[in-house]
């Protein structure tokens, strides 16, 4: 033949989890986005369109909720885990892939305290998380946060950059800095997979040191940002092994108000969305030697 | 002529504004998309091509960002107000109508405390204020919120409808009610125009009495739930004669787990965005009489 | 009561219909999304949870599949009348109104001919009809395009505005015009309600008007733009009696390459979003008299 | 240090280019989203904040336009290649990627010819061209095209899958297949860096061959799709190595009208969008020997 199969992967996208956990005194709430990839041996799939090793992408869907029934009551990743735990015991599996998006929702709080069953989407972050496990047991554990838009109003400048011809940018020592996080992080698999691994109690303790080092910084590039910011979440989490961020820098820019008479000390601003800087890097911890 | 000039109007969306005070202890962050829009006598421009009485759009954009210099420092009505008044000066304008989105943020908690200058984009949901001047000087203030996501867990019934041949909706006595909240408000002229009318304060507290009522009531309907909302919100707040809410029905389908044996007690839904019911309705106060 | 209920509807949005028709020779595929919205004695439902009056979104969901098995034959009007005099004849309805965009599909273009069962969603844009039939027969039908992205390069002008103190635009007698055109056009009761009235003929030659009219003419402003291209569309088509058009002024703006030593005689353009003027009119037949 | 510097990358995106070119009979109108991103030397940005060697994204954006003005004269692909090759020029960098995103235009058509100087933006799908030129010159060139919706209304099976405890879904001989294509492929390095070789023509050989392909075959999965439409395009073009497609199933469900006294003999479906699968697969030549 003259042609082969080459990287391949597939599953479903797109599964809406919401459940709802009645405790006595109050309900619980949470809220999925679940994807599960499948990779394996699926050659004959795809080159002779036989189907007897597919797991239909309907029955990966089908057990997601299942699984929800009595499977979901900690947190995403343990969740992520055991799904594709199960992914990865279909013997035609070599690897499995579950993505969680989890949106966050708080009790809508009320003159008498939070109300037991009524619920506000909370923020425009979503939590993730995204486990991985391949034949052989290897297990790999991502989490992150998504969607997160930050601004910092001072403590932020660009200059010494490269200038050539085409170069027109000025250097400046104090600009607004604005991004939409995308942070994940790896966790080491040996704590990852221990069974008391504090998941949801590490995503807390990572992401407030994401915002502390956002707010306590002076930043020269959102590249040495990532570097601040990326080291501080792995200084104050030792199960974290990397931590990669890609943040765009959506330009803020002063607004010339000369013309009509009025100066602006950096006040006013037209927000704008492109184009837009896109900065994307991986820090990690060095490796002993 | 066979032809005439109907309904128009024209203006400037989509302007992108962000304001920083800087204070001597800490800054302040405002984020807001303005919509200018003028009525007025503009049958020339249209079927001449006369252009003499036209304000331009990118005129509009100017004096919303010079307005924001100096004159940005209360509440997002109160610039309306400043703007509306401006644009409705211009002879050939009949009304002029400013609608303002505003986008919330918060300072970043630090262990120290609030941040001086940094911000996280806080909740999905927006502000909103839509200020209508006319050229006799007749003013509207309208308030509101949008993109306000909500989910009652229980406390919503829906029975007792119409069936006919194409019903096969089962009555339900306990369901999830999941919206995405827009609600806009009418103040009172007299009381909205009134040089110390606290709009701030006012949006907080109605804000308040939504998210009490959507937390108590029970609901038989969405439609039910717009009028014990709404009429809690004008209870709440004196200087308000009409609440319009648009409420998506965002429908979430209890998941059937029988085939994997397994039952579901209302604990693992689907959640879904189309189709959707959509429900608008305006409750106000009645004449007195 | 201190309340009373004002304006209001519900109804089903976003209802995804899909039909194939297949015959001998070869499928027709439509593919549109329809809405429903009732008005009528809806008091008690929202005043005292009373729903023996209320038909379920769900209900109009399931009608509008079902009057899709054997009455979608013909245009989306002629369907959408059909839904509407359904829902109208509900004794609690004063109103029903019915919204359905088509999107539009081609057949694949093989060497052998048009394939006669497969297909590519064609264009951005798509049809829009609106029809509302009220409790005692009156019918309104509205057609429309939306989502037509179109642009001028050249025969554009803005020129002879008003300048004051926050005017900094210059005139220009030559720009692109761009624009994602929403056009809507009302037909004349008597003629759209005969049963042989051709839908599909008049949409397309009123569409196609439209665009011998952008292709053709002279704009001075975009206000003139929607007048001549409204009147150029009631020329061609006496059944419509009058044309709204809700266009954005999407900006291109010329790139000033002079820092690079570069010249730009109206050939780089960088295309613009946010903020952009949105222009709003309706042209219409002046009444006999 | 405890932490290293891993993978990363910078640059500008959504960058937005429309070019005019002024012929005496007729303009040609051009309209792309371009991102810029490089590798290199960048452990001091991150790690000292020493900006020295960085190119400012506002310069690559500047560089664009600037490039635009004189040499976007031919296809995308060889624009990406001079603007990849002046990044790759600067000696921090060790790689330099230029990702093109084509939006097509087509001429109004009118009752005299296509129009000089109006255009529609013709069909949802876009072109996409993605360069990438390292320090020693090594070249890769990808084309593809994206969001190309298509549906197949007959000649597509699934049956003969995997069933386990969570298989619910039925075999079916005949179903919709719906999807949105992005589909990218790989030219030999040495054919696609001569002179001469026509990126245009290729282009739409290698989609004309996709849609015929897509026409004809019976699908018993959309893997297979994937393989048998990945290899027809390489039949068609010798200098294509690889094909790579990504394509959601986007799942149209027959509606049960039984419950209304109607048969559906697939002829009215449901259109929904989540959740979907999402197949993503490679197809390349075998490697001689």
């Amino acid at each position: 033949m003259t042609y082969e199969l080459g990287e391949n992967r597939y599953g479903k996208s797109r599964i809406r989890l919401v459940t709802v956990r009645r405790g006595p005194d109050r309900h619980d709430l949470r809220d999925m986005t679940v994807a599960v990839a499948l990779e394996g041996d699926f050659d004959a799939v795809h080159t002779s369109g036989d189907n007897a090793n597919v797991i239909a992408t309907d029955t990966m869907k089908n057990t997601v909720y299942a699984f929800a029934r009595d499977r979901l009551t900690g947190s995403a990743e343990v969740f992520g885990l055991e799904l594709a735990r199960h992914f990865a015991s279909y013997p035609v599996c070599s690897r499995a892939i579950v993505d969680l998006v989890e949106h966050p929702w708080r009790r809508v709080k009320t003159r008498d305290g939070e109300a037991p069953d009524a619920f506000v989407r909370s923020g425009q972050h979503s939590r993730l998380a995204s486990v991985t496990v391949d034949r052989s047991g290897g297990t790999d554990v991502v989490a992150g946060i998504d969607d997160l838009t930050v601004m910092k109003t001072t403590k932020s400048a660009f200059t010494g950059f490269d200038r050539d011809r085409y170069t027109t940018l000025p250097e400046v020592d104090d600009r607004l800095m604005a991004t939409k996080v995308r942070a994940t992080w790896g966790y080491r698999s040996d704590m990852a997979t221990a069974a008391d691994f504090d998941f949801d109690g590490v995503w807390k303790r990572t992401t407030q040191a994401l915002m502390e080092s956002l707010a306590a910084h002076f930043s020269r590039s959102v590249q040495e940002s990532i570097w601040i910011m990326g080291t501080a979440m792995m200084d104050a989490e030792p199960s974290i092994e990397w931590v990669r961020m890609v943040l765009p820098n959506l330009h803020h820019w002063k607004v010339d108000l000369a013309p009509f008479g009025l100066d602006n000390p950096a006040e006013v601003f037209v927000s704008t969305r492109e184009p837009h800087g896109l900065i994307d890097a991986t820090v990690r911890r060095r490796a002993a030697g």
